[in-house]
C-alpha cells in the first residue's frame, strides 16, 4: 500500500506523466477522481486532474518530495494515507548554465486509494499548505495570515 | 449521503459537539480518522479530532457554511464528497452589545464517509484555503502569495 503512495510521488518527481496515468483510478469512478493542489480549487474527474499534472510538470524544472509522518489505514478496498510532503522545488537554470534557485515548502496530504484488479489506484489527493505551527490556539492556527 | 455531509456542517455551525460525536466514525477505523483544518497539520485519530473541534467551537462566536459545488460519489461502503465552503465567521460581540465583525472565507473540502450499521460516518475531512483564482497557470496558482 505504501508502494502505491510512493509510486504516485515518484511519478510527479520524475515528471513521468505515463507513470501517473497508470496510478490514477480508471473505470466507473474515473469521473469522481478528485485532486486539490495546494491553494487550488477542487479538480474533479480524471481528465481534468491529468491535465493539471501535465501543466505542473511542464512548468516545474525540479521537484523532490521527502515524505514524513506517513500513516496508512486500509479497510477492505479502500486505503487512506496521510503524510507530510517536505517539498524542494527548483526554478529554471540560470543563463550561465548553473542550477536555478531551490525553494522548500511544507504541504500536508490526504490520499485515498481504491483497490482494483490491477492494484491500488489513486482516487483522491488533497494537498494543502501548512500555514501555522502546530498549536492549541485554533484562532491563531486557523488564520491564513498567521 | 448528502444528508450526512450536511449534518457534519450543521454540527459545526451549531457548535454542537454531541452531534459531531455522532457523525465522526467510531470502531476499528477510529484511530485513523483524519482531519485537516485549513492551514493546519494533519490531525489523526478520533480523540485528537474531537479535541480540535472542541477548541474551535470554544473560540468561535459565530460560523456559517454556505456549501456550493457539492459533488458526491458513492462506491459500496465508501463515499466521497467534494465541496466549496463559503464561510462566514463572526468575532465576539462588541462591548456595547452589538454584533462582532463578520469575515468571509473560501475553503475547499474533500470529505470521505464510511457506511456503518448506524449510517454514514465521517472518516476524513480535509479543508484548505483557496489562495488563487482558478487558473491555467500552475505557477501562479500554486504560489500561496499569489
Amino acid at each position: 500500500m505504501e508502494a502505491a503512495n510512493q509510486a504516485f510521488y515518484d511519478a510527479v518527481e520524475n515528471s513521468d506523466l505515463d507513470a501517473l496515468e497508470a496510478i490514477v483510478l480508471t473505470g466507473p469512478l474515473a469521473e469522481s477522481v478528485a485532486v486539490v493542489h495546494p491553494g487550488w480549487p477542487v479538480l474533479r474527474g480524471r481528465r481534468e486532474v491529468m491535465r493539471s499534472y501535465a501543466l505542473i510538470m511542464a512548468n516545474t524544472e525540479y521537484i523532490q518530495f521527502f515524505l514524513t509522518d506517513v500513516e496508512v489505514a486500509v479497510d477492505g478496498d479502500t486505503a487512506l494515507v496521510t503524510c507530510t510532503e517536505n517539498i524542494l522545488t527548483g526554478g529554471p537554470a540560470e543563463d550561465d548554465g548553473s542550477a536555478g534557485s531551490l525553494v522548500g515548502g511544507l504541504v500536508v496530504a490526504t490520499n485515498v486509494f481504491r483497490h482494483t484488479p490491477e492494484g491500488w489506484r489513486l482516487w483522491v489527493h488533497h494537498g494543502s499548505p501548512v500555514l501555522a505551527d502546530e498549536s492549541d490556539d485554533p484562532e491563531a492556527a486557523g488564520d491564513p495570515d498567521a
